[in-house]
């Protein structure tokens, strides 16, 4: 994709599903510096004609989710009129669960961001994690419903806003070797605990660009080979003793391991975050 | 749907974008206990097929991702044979590219979660949205792309969260009349500062809940009317110094705020997000 190539997005609610398909589709082609534009909170029938018409005057294509059906209505016949190749993004989904569920859709918009329950377990999850992270109040090691230890660098933050964006409170535990392991770990009767490791190199060469990036002189022992390995070690020993599970996160991206620790959920409790 | 109702995910990759869609589409449905399985890193035809055979056993639907061609036309194939309904999430869409754009597809799975420039600076927005949340460290206000301010309860946190899955180095201060607002905040020179507001019936509302969910005794000044109002004036005369743009968040989803906050951003920063 080039410059001139424009893809909209276009939208009776946010528009944020619509985006996760297109730039999901875009990673398929080769480098992109074409342009996104997201149009959402559509309410009138003109406001998709002129979209059209934009889309049509730069050969742009167009990605929507229309779930009122004067909308829709009106994107299937003014793309097919002025040539633009528009993709339905839930359209198709939608009638599968009709057809065979045989089940009717509500048809109103912005429900992907209703304010219920389940939005809000993800909005406290997400402060707890902030709350929590790095161990900072070990309060979190007893609260949590998966606590991540590992050596610094092994991606334990992100994983627990990733986590708790699928509405899990997650907290986690830098492993060192000159601190003591809080007994509030080692006394967590339920909930999940799970080990994070990597590759000595990987790790190595993640450290020095950090410290790079913080403009600190390279050649300390935080990014050294031995030093490392000694930490590594020492995690590795309090994972064994704990009897947690352990992910080697070298070359995972974070959605990865996110999908390994919710697997390791009980059903149940997956049920509940579904529904 | 109901409890026997089954959605498979089937993905060469992680099925995030799959799931995404498959969500904003049962929320179009009634309250729904249905079940949502998840089949990442399919590798070969016969784990295809496999999961067809579930979904026929137990009438249920598929959503899929699958970029590799063989794996793409099984699922065609074998959902064709066994009558499941099969929803091709990607397809559509990278096709509508191929005929618009005349570029080919790399068919590679996993390119969503490359680890990438951009997959790096989503990581560190969000490391570095966890550290300097709150004000706790003021360094940030200098460092960061964009700024909220606010009132307790104006959602400053998650939005910071949600920033940073944009690449957006994000950070907040609350605002309280008892503290000075530090210097560096009125010092920034570029990006944007961003202050939040919400009405104060609300605000109650979301307070008095935060103090029953602390099980500490309502009645306290912070969810009080007065002290609400008291606050709101003064953050409102802080954001009327400093000339910042005020949202209003009362009843708004945070997708939809990040979404106003993005659109605030010069033209050729979301140009370079989207790349």
């Amino acid at each position: 994709m080039r410059e001139n190539q424009h893809v909209f997005i276009c939208s009776d609610a946010v528009g944020e599903t619509a985006e996760a398909v297109v730039r999901a589709a875009m990673r398929q082609f080769a480098f992109t510096s074409g342009k996104l534009k997201r149009y959402g909170h559509i309410k009138h029938e003109d406001e998709v004609s002129a979209i059209v018409e934009e889309a049509a005057r730069c050969n742009g294509v167009i990605a929507y989710t229309l779930v009122q059906p004067e909308l829709h209505g009106m994107m299937r016949e003014e793309a097919l009129r002025k040539g633009v190749r528009a993709v339905d993004v839930l359209g198709p989904m939608m009638q599968a669960f009709v057809d065979t569920f045989d089940d009717t859709p509500k048809r109103l918009p912005g429900l992907n961001q209703t304010l219920d329950a389940e939005y809000f377990r993800k909005i406290e999850a997400m402060e707890f994690a902030v709350h929590y992270d790095d161990g900072k109040d070990i309060r979190g090691l007893m609260l949590a419903d998966v606590v991540l230890i590992g050596v610094s660098r092994t991606s334990k933050t992100p994983l627990c806003i990733y986590l708790a964006h699928k509405g899990v409170r997650a907290t986690n535990l830098p492993l060192v070797p000159e601190m003591r392991v809080p007994d509030e770990l080692m006394k967590r009767r339920s909930g999940l605990i799970v080990g994070l490791t990597m590759d000595p190199d990987k790790l190595l060469s993640i450290r020095s660009e950090r410290l790079n990036a913080m403009g600190l002189p390279q050649g300390s022992r935080y990014a050294s080979r031995e030093r490392i390995e000694q930490e590594l070690a020492f995690a590795s020993g309090i994972m064994h003793e704990i009897g947690c599970e352990v992910i080697d996160v070298t070359n995972k991206a974070i959605e990865e391991t996110v999908g390994i620790i919710l697997s390791r959920f009980p059903a149940e409790r997956e049920r509940r975050r579904v529904t």
